[in-house]
């Protein structure tokens, strides 16, 4: 047992994860969950990495918006858009995240989702976070991967749920995380199915499909994997129907929620997060059967090396 | 490879399956496909099992609107649940193949998906065909199980993409074809999130999410799996998006078109089918690319014992 979870303090936290994990595959006793319903689902920007001081995504669209108003200078003075180009953090946030998301979502419409794929890796493969001085694909955090790799090691289908771009996600959550494409659920555009010179394609549309926070995270869960999750794991309020709908299922359940409490190694925050606010989580975990992760107390290093 | 597909005839339509499959197997050879990337979508109704002289969810909807009908015989009198009543076939298909879903759907709107997966399969433990004498659950297609078993043999995930209910075919993908119901993809209905007691739950409601057929086939596999098949297999102008994604990608990929030209063993009709017409494909495969199978010609047989 010494190597697993090598970057999770011993403490309240990684015992929840290995006492329900021992339980939940022991064959014979009264807890034990076949395989086939060993679903674990995960949250992404805040949960597997990190979202301050905006989402990754914000960043994407921000440089697709530089390159689109290369040809269309206008661009820089329309809102949305202005405010993504002057990094008018006050502007953006006023959009809300949805917003946000829906005119990052906007940038590339229009393109084939293999064009999209090839873009977002091309961008991912360069992409610095401002502050953390780390490639953004690099900003994944250390102890999250090792939870990912135990649980599948101990049987069970890892998930992603989050409100991030479903095709953003698929361009890296297989090298990030060893999720594959199919096993990303988030957000996502209507498409177009277009037959051009004979050959089939998907062209993303301008127009919002489904935004995956809050309630319609348990309502894609019930879409995409049409079971119950055994295991969640969020970070907000956005998380939260999503951790109630794991929780409260029969059997052995466990709901994790990490907190954001560590200044000095990644960023201290909750409620005041506009983006994607933690409160009613937090303030109700017990109600709610919640177990906290604390970054500050529980993880020993955040990011690899 | 005496007993691979042993309920399949040696001729065009088996050899152009061995041959597939043995070329995106072969590591080093010029069509490799690595396992991650090998996806076949199989459609439901009329390629995996029995869609005559209607699909089974009719059958299902019937008998859920007679239960339904004791509480309140007014809907005995009205339509388009008269037609249903009535066994009007004339009347059902009037409706169209989408009208005919929708009610039946709706029979279940307000149930949790937990309840309505049980319900799905106490119907399906007993209720049989109306002229094949055997339980709907076996018209299932012998040669096509061979088919999945051999496919998943070979490194390949195996998905439903219908127009079928996507819960309704989860609650017997897994006993009747090894599909687990995060690889099944279907129309589905909206659902709404309720907590009830502390308990969270997922509530259908009548309203539909999804029709899953022609374009639309296409566009979820986009949503669901995040990358193009490599062989796909259905049996009606429903599915010949969803082929012609398949079939027009980059690499080595098979499309195969089930055609039911069997009235001894089981039904023969394509293009004269209201509910799922068999034309464009069948007359322009060639063109399209598409592997015509034969039931009569390619099956030894059709059905188990």
């Amino acid at each position: 047992m010494s190597n697993v979870l090598a970057s999770w303090n011993d403490g309240a936290a990684k015992s929840a994860i290995l006492d329900f994990v021992a339980r939940v595959t022991c064959e014979g006793g009264m807890d034990f969950v076949p395989p086939a319903k060993r679903i674990a689902t995960f949250d992404n920007d805040g949960t597997l990495w990190c979202e301050q001081p905006l989402q990754v995504q914000v960043f994407f669209a921000q440089d697709r918006l530089k390159a689109l108003a290369a040809k269309d200078p206008s661009l820089r003075e329309r809102q949305p858009f202005k405010a993504f180009f002057e990094h008018d953090l006050e502007g953006i946030h006023d959009l809300g995240k949805r917003g946000i998301f829906e005119v990052a979502f906007a940038t590339h419409a229009g393109m084939t989702e293999e064009a999209f794929d090839q873009t977002a890796r091309v961008w991912l493969a360069r992409a610095e976070h401002p502050k953390l001085g780390r490639l953004f694909k690099r900003c994944t955090y250390r102890p999250q991967i090792e939870l990912l790799n135990y649980l599948r090691a101990n049987g069970f289908k890892t998930y992603i749920v989050s409100g991030g771009g479903i095709a953003f996600m698929r361009a890296f959550a297989e090298e990030a995380y060893g999720i594959p494409r199919e096993q990303v659920i988030g957000s996502s555009v209507k498409t177009r199915f277009e037959v051009e010179d004979g050959r089939a394609t998907l062209k993303r549309l301008a127009e919002l499909g489904t935004f995956d926070d809050r309630e319609v995270k348990a309502q894609n869960i019930g879409l995409h994997i049409g079971q119950r999750p055994i295991l969640a794991f969020g970070n907000s309020d956005g998380d939260l129907a999503m951790l109630r709908y794991v929780k409260t299922g029969a059997g052995a359940r466990l709901a994790l929620l990490l907190h954001h409490d560590d200044a000095a190694r990644e960023f201290a925050y909750d409620r005041d997060f506009r983006l994607s606010p933690l409160a009613d989580a937090l303030d109700n975990a017990t109600a709610y059967g919640l177990s906290i992760v604390s970054m500050k107390r529980d993880w020993k290093r955040v990011f690899d090396a």
